[in-house]
């Protein structure tokens, strides 16, 4: 096995992958190149990987493939003087040989790989890093060239930041700059070294040595440098994560989500996945999707004859031979079944998709949403009340903690003070009253709304909006205790015979956040109530069954995940909070 | 505003919730219980929380309903001297008076609840906790009656074991065990003290002072305690949970799905939500269900007659007239729409539900099932395959770690030695090996298969296991480098023309737990394979973008998640390890 010791000309993809090839504690550079084997004659050899003898702060990784006849390579890569692209495994496996386990070799090691955020996200904006060579790759975002220096900003998607490469004439490669063939789009892997930078923009630089260029971009690349809008990006769903608008939305869509996760999680609340095709509505009357097999699932649309699906005697769907045996339908909600399971651990949450076949063309509805719904056991809706306002302000804090960069760019560019907003959010205390005390403060107000207000009524945008943005001026507001017949069936009566246990949490701009209730726990109640609206107590058999088996008061609420990604970005649109939103004549991607 | 210092005598379900009335620290119990006030006459009044003036360690917490004619009321929970129990915020806001906000009423301060987990799952088991006060919470497991005194277990989901309660014929409520009300599946409020146990089950039990009913079971409850068959308890899934089996499965579901997102999230992956409903299908074939608003959306299948679905003149299904304009199906797959963000953000997951309209009544298949699907950026087949040990290893090792009396149930009931097969796993390097020296090895086995082994066949579940049980002797397996007739178009194809860059992860028992690929990031090669294989090059547009404009190599894994919670718990029946199993004839609760 020949080794090479010199500057890599070639590297393998894999093997630069998570190559940063400067060992900054020894200030030098090492590579090992091998030269490609001989195929082995037969598959059944054993396979010997030889780690050269190095050294203890180094790591050595082989992409060797078995038995393939192709290239065997090896590089090395200094260990980093960052913990956050370090390996996970503390012990190197140096020196270890390969176990001869018949005919198989050895996985490699997984390292996070190095990204733009890793150097420039830390505390000294990559300061730390002046003088390492390292390789970054990414996509170009904008290519400036001046007489024999060209700037080309890369982004990798790991923060907002792109990473300024500087590249000089007599970079390797340079000639693919010359040419004109790096364009906006176009993906490069770059070998240089992080420099002090001389913009104002940024604190370092990378000062390009070699220029690789991984893949074209077609001049026909619809987003140049000029600004697009957010309506011709819902065209092109599948290139708008590479801008910057989209790309911060998807990071906080991300970290909102891993928040909620952490938050019930370390709350001792148990994640279930509640089913998505479901022959029950929750709400007993929502606008639900048909689930089915009876309609032949060609992707060939003509080719669909009305007359083969099957049906009874009389003309009707003969529903017995559909998949499941009867009409079944996606999810409006995953409340009921949660339910099941907070009678039996506790304290759970749902976090998954929902549905709504309505035709509302807004900005404010998708007809694929994803939800949260949390649901405690022993709980009130004074418990409920207290879990909703705990949640939202983790989950703001959060993001105001972990994503600044992406909060900076929403507070410049898609809302100015959404910051301040966020904050006052975190820190304040929400304030909560009554559905009566609601409407006599609307009542009361010096203001003209369109839709009028009577104790009764469901309230409107125009009055949500009212009470959090004027009442109470900015303040998150919950409003409890609403008439029973603008809610749903499950809602605890309240001793009034009139309101039921409900609560909504509305914020500024987006309204409703956030609807709960504590759920009837009295069989007798609930079943009363289902008569009174005419639904069917056999189907919700087993719903009654918690009622009827070791009841327990208990509460929950739900929470439209768009909504919050809107209220925490500032977006209007709900369909740019969505990687891929669904409405009515869209399903594009 | 009268103050009643002495024992509670009837707590608010709602201020016990996260009751520990004993103050370890300095031995002394404090009660307070307001008597009601009188009822605001006008709802507009403001509200007075008064808060007692108490002490630094004591925190006060009201359930006061602004303006409702209901009790006031006020109870002090002594600080927990275990920091579980504790409430989030430092901070208490004694003696601060509520701020006058014209009809406002300030949201209760949420706290987690104190669990018999929090009691019992410490490294003293309890014993840290003697003397205290507490009140427990839980569905009754079991009742044993001696002559003066009752032995109930009560389970409150929080963990697996129970709390065994210990009542007097002298406690409060003692009534209601001599009357047999207290039956299995009941749940019960109880007041009393942590007491060393004398049996040797459990270090503590909990001396009872007082009993309360919080509901009932019908004597028709159908898990008693004699044991049930796995089967029957599938027709009870609304109950399962209540289950020894089926809180561990719950609880270790959860604690891989948090595990999932911890080590995407720690290695810089973005968690994004791939579409549920679309108009395309990833592998090609998938048998896909119909999500449609053509059929009458009716909850009574009886109803929808066939003759209402809307026809093009030719008889044919008219599509225009759907929801989306066209036809739209379930998605088998996220990871053509992965790919779109991964080629932007770099690295990225999902984890949402996916379909398959299949029918297959095994114990290996769900129509609806959980994927978890991430997809790495300037990445091959090598950075997938130590990107899917890597996480294999994490998520099994976090279990070990978090849910040991899970594990120790499952590996006494379950399956004998899944912790040592487990820890086996989580250590061991992972063997590699091609696709074709899998071939040589099966054809050289001593062993006849049911199936003929030949190039080019795709491998059936007994030669899986004997390569991963036999040949390897339980180590994971991945087998890489497969042949491209029996892979997806988009797997890249290797420089032999006849092998493509696919990999499957093979564990003992389960089989096939992850499949994978790099995947075909030149357009030319991906153009021609689609026309290969008669696919509509059209449909995929958006798909071939991504290599038209700054294409990069790349690779992924799909994880089904059930086949992970079945690989964790032992579980041979899918149907098992979901809350709510969607399965032929199937979509109950």
């Amino acid at each position: 096995m020949a080794a090479a010791l010199g500057p890599a000309s070639s590297l393998p993809r894999s093997a630069s992958r998570f190559l940063s090839f400067s060992n900054s504690r020894f200030h030098r550079n090492v590579f090992i190149i091998l030269k490609p084997l001989t195929t082995y004659s037969t598959p059944l050899l054993p396979c010997l990987h030889c780690y050269p003898l190095l050294g203890d702060n180094l790591r050595v990784h082989t992409d060797a493939h078995s038995f393939s006849p192709r290239w065997f390579s090896s590089t090395i890569a200094g260990a980093l003087s960052s913990g956050e692209a370090a390996p996970d495994k503390a012990k190197t496996q140096l020196l270890e040989k390969q176990p001869n386990v018949g005919t198989g070799g050895k996985v490699r090691e997984f390292r996070k790989r190095l990204r733009i955020l890793d150097i420039k996200g830390g505390p000294d904006e990559g300061l730390d890093r002046l003088g390492q060579k390292l390789v970054v790759k990414g996509w170009v975002r904008t290519l400036r060239a001046q007489r024999s220096i060209t700037f080309i900003e890369v982004n990798d998607g790991s923060c907002l930041s792109n990473m300024q490469c500087v590249v000089n004439s007599d970079a390797e490669g340079y000639d693919q700059v010359e040419s004109g063939s790096i364009t906006t789009g176009a993906s490069l892997c770059m070998e240089g070294t992080i420099v002090s930078s001389q913009g104002s923009e940024q604190k370092v630089e990378f000062s390009v040595t070699k220029v690789m260029m991984v893949g074209k971009s077609d001049p026909s690349f619809p987003i140049q440098k000029k600004r697009v809008s957010r309506e011709f990006l819902r065209t092109k769903a599948h290139l708008r994560p590479r801008t910057n608008t989209f790309g911060a939305v998807a990071r906080l869509r991300n970290a909102l989500a891993y928040a909620t996760h952490k938050f019930f999680q370390e709350n001792g609340f148990v994640w279930i996945s509640s089913p998505i095709i479901t022959a029950s509505d929750c709400e007993g009357a929502g606008e639900q999707f048909c689930v089915t097999t009876l309609i032949p699932n060609s992707q060939e649309g003509t080719k669909s004859p009305v007359h083969t699906i099957p049906k009874t005697e009389g003309g009707l769907i003969d529903w017995s031979k559909d998949f499941f045996g009867k009409p079944a339908f996606l999810t409006v909600s995953g409340q009921l079944n949660a339910e099941t399971y907070a009678t039996a651990l506790s304290d759970v949450y749902t976090f998954g998709p929902t549905f709504r076949a309505e035709n509302s063309n807004t900005s404010r509805h998708l007809a694929e949403f994803w939800m949260i719904e949390p649901e405690l056991a022993f709980a009130d809706l004074d418990d409920d009340m207290a879990c909703a306002t705990a949640y939202l302000q983790y989950v703001v804090k959060y993001v105001l903690e972990n994503c600044r960069e992406d909060m900076d760019f929403f507070n410049t560019w898609i809302e100015k003070g959404i910051i301040d907003r966020l904050s006052y959010v975190a820190e304040k205390d929400f304030v909560q009253l009554t559905y009566t005390d609601a409407i006599e403060l609307l009542l009361r107000a010096k203001k003209k709304f369109e839709f009028p207000v009577k104790w009764g009524c469901d309230l409107q945008s125009e009055h949500e909006r009212y009470i959090t943005e004027e009442a109470f001026s900015g303040c998150p507001v919950i409003i409890r205790d609403y008439p029973k017949e603008i809610k749903a069936f499950y809602m605890r009566q309240n001793d009034d015979g009139k309101t039921v246990a409900a609560m909504d949490l509305l914020v500024p701009r987006v309204g409703e956040l956030i609807g709960g209730s504590q759920r009837e726990e009295r069989l007798e109640y609930l079943e009363a109530r289902l008569d009174e609206l005419e639904l069917d107590k056999e189907s919700y058999w087993w719903y009654l069954d918690l009622r009827r088996f070791g009841s327990v008061p208990h509460a929950g609420f739900g929470l439209g995940f768009e909504r919050l990604v809107q209220f925490a970005t500032g977006l209007d649109n709900i369909r740019d909070v969505i990687p891929f939103p669904r409405t009515p004549g869209s399903a594009e991607f």
